[in-house]
């Protein structure tokens, strides 16, 4: 079956697909250090909030073949320097925090045997969390193609596949799950300005993955509903809250109001390293801010006058009441998700322990 | 005070300013032929639906002149030939059907007095359409400027102003007058995927005239609304039935669900001659379909794979219930539209007897 893999570990250098260049050109960024990735992950050649997730972990673990710390209490501080400054690439997405956190705490537990064994600790820690992202995916997957009606119309928005996880996708990964069990699923792919991510990724994703789908632009999701053209729609997420609310991408709020509108499934699906229990509500979500330019130079070329004011935001939140589902490894959480989504990570630390 | 002219009649030709340049160009296309004005609103170098119609009557003048009829039923004969023409251009835009048949009526008129007669009724009607259209913006402005409040956030969608009617605009009439009179509102300003007429026509038109405003992507609409700084939408109109739906620009439909959703006044504002009583129900208006191109392809530029399939239409219906209020030269209609817009429709009838 077709992949799609957007890193690759090459020895000492973490290989990343430029993901701005696709699918024209595939293009392989090589990171040495912990900037170049935190470089490639602010200037989107890598994004999606599971991958961004793997990818912090892996940049952590070229902390250590640079560093010159003599001993771990050395290479402990520049790990931690390294993870102050991945987590400030991307402030909505909260799977780098999560990662590199989880990345710190087995380092820190291997400290007191050496340096060896701190390295060691953190190259385990990042494959382990890779593996993890792709038997969560499947299991997404697995779980949201119950959702999916033999030859349903699903639109989804901005890119959820292989490019930006460890295995199939999240939302991407219920589309293909359903299109893999042989349901003849079509998909609505929202272009997703301002950086199409549905346009250049998604669209390409599927077309090789062989999942029948038409590309429109953001605006006409609306008219699709209309006129009965759309069964669900299923959406990944960059962070989810304590109350269930949803950050993610620019346009995913607007299509939980239209679904609802129109009495349409709106399913999120997503990893529970995406749930952030220690922020109670989606208003306390810090919304990234993108260039202007995104919008008046889009493609690099002036359409609006430079000088143009523009408002950029990266994301935005859907609350919790407009959310039919969320599709998570550990099953399909319903309201009220206060509870359901403490349970989920309160089962995913059971089995991590 | 500032004006743009987005046509000029010089002579026997008529200068289209071309709206696919801007804002960075300001060329002229010189039409001498009703064939290279059809080829004009076909390619949108002048699009906007009260502009058509001016547009459409006076590419009826080009006939004449280039004309070989050595009588008035042969010179009908050509009009009634370019006349379809025009009309096959954009079939969801009803003001170039509605144009020329103003002529085609004008110059059947004359007919019986010679071919001098007929060209100089063309003439006439087509200078009346165009005047009519410049009183009717006016008129729009100050109706809606009493709907807009002190310090209003107002949303808008496509480009509504000078560039696409005879005089300040319909939705953007109303914006400029609320600014002429002081009220210190600001503009939220949709791009418009995917031809990008907010970006290129809409910001650039409100920073020449002085309106502050701010550029969003399409998908942004819905977070703005929710954190409470939208106060009013406001769009044009290409088409409107007899029961009050209003077809208008891809996306136009989304706003007024969300609109609905958010509390926020949803208003059109348009012509009487956008006003078509001879079809019945939003259901019954053809919606164009235009290249998928302009989705894989932007701004020449490959962002999708080229043969990523692709749906684009460009209008929608946005139905009678989501619309707060239509904003007429007659005043500002509210519901029941049935009735609302009979009575407007035969005001104008009465005016022009």
């Amino acid at each position: 079956m077709t992949t799609i893999a957007p890193i690759e570990r090459r020895g000492d250098v973490l290989a990343i697909l430029d993901q701005r260049r696709l699918p024209h050109e595939e293009r392989w960024l090589e990171c040495r250090t912990p900037a170049e990735v935190g470089e490639a992950i602010r200037s989107l050649a890598v994004r999606g909030a599971p991958i961004l997730g793997i990818v912090a972990a892996n940049a952590l673990t070229l902390v250590a073949p640079s560093s010159r710390a003599s001993n771990p209490s050395g290479l402990m501080e520049e790990l931690e320097e390294a993870a102050a400054m991945l987590r400030a690439t991307r402030p909505t997405a909260v799977n780098i925090s999560w990662a590199v956190h989880r990345v710190l705490v087995a380092a820190r537990s291997s400290a007191a045997f050496g340096i060896g064994e701190v390295r060691a600790a953190i190259e385990l820690e990042a494959i382990a969390i890779e593996r993890e992202d792709r038997a969560a995916c499947d299991a997404i997957g697995a779980f949201g193609n119950e959702l999916v009606p033999e030859g349903a119309n699903v639109l989804t928005h901005c890119n959820t596949g292989m490019l930006c996880t460890g295995g199939i996708g999240t939302a991407q990964g219920v589309i293909l799950a359903a299109h893999r069990a042989g349901k003849r699923i079509h998909v609505w792919v929202d272009e997703t300005r301002p950086v199409w991510q549905g346009a250049r990724l998604t669209a390409w994703e599927l077309g090789r993955l062989g999942v029948p789908r038409t590309l429109v632009a953001d605006g006409a999701a609306a008219s699709l509903m209309r006129s009965g053209r759309v069964d669900l729609v299923v959406t990944g997420a960059d962070r989810i809250t304590a109350d269930g609310s949803v950050a993610n991408k620019i346009g995913t709020y607007g299509l939980a109001v239209l679904a609802r509108h129109h009495d349409v499934p709106f399913f999120v699906a997503a990893p529970v390293s995406t749930i952030d229990l220690e922020t109670a509500t989606g208003a306390e979500v810090p919304i990234e801010e993108r260039a202007p330019q995104e919008l008046t130079t889009p493609l690099d070329t002036p359409v609006a006058e430079p000088d143009t004011p523009a408002a950029n935001p990266a994301f935005d939140v859907t609350p919790p009441d407009l959310v039919s589902a969320i599709v998570t490894e550990h099953g399909v959480l319903r309201r009220p998700y206060a509870s359901t989504l403490r349970e989920a990570v309160g089962m995913r630390e059971r089995r991590g322990a």
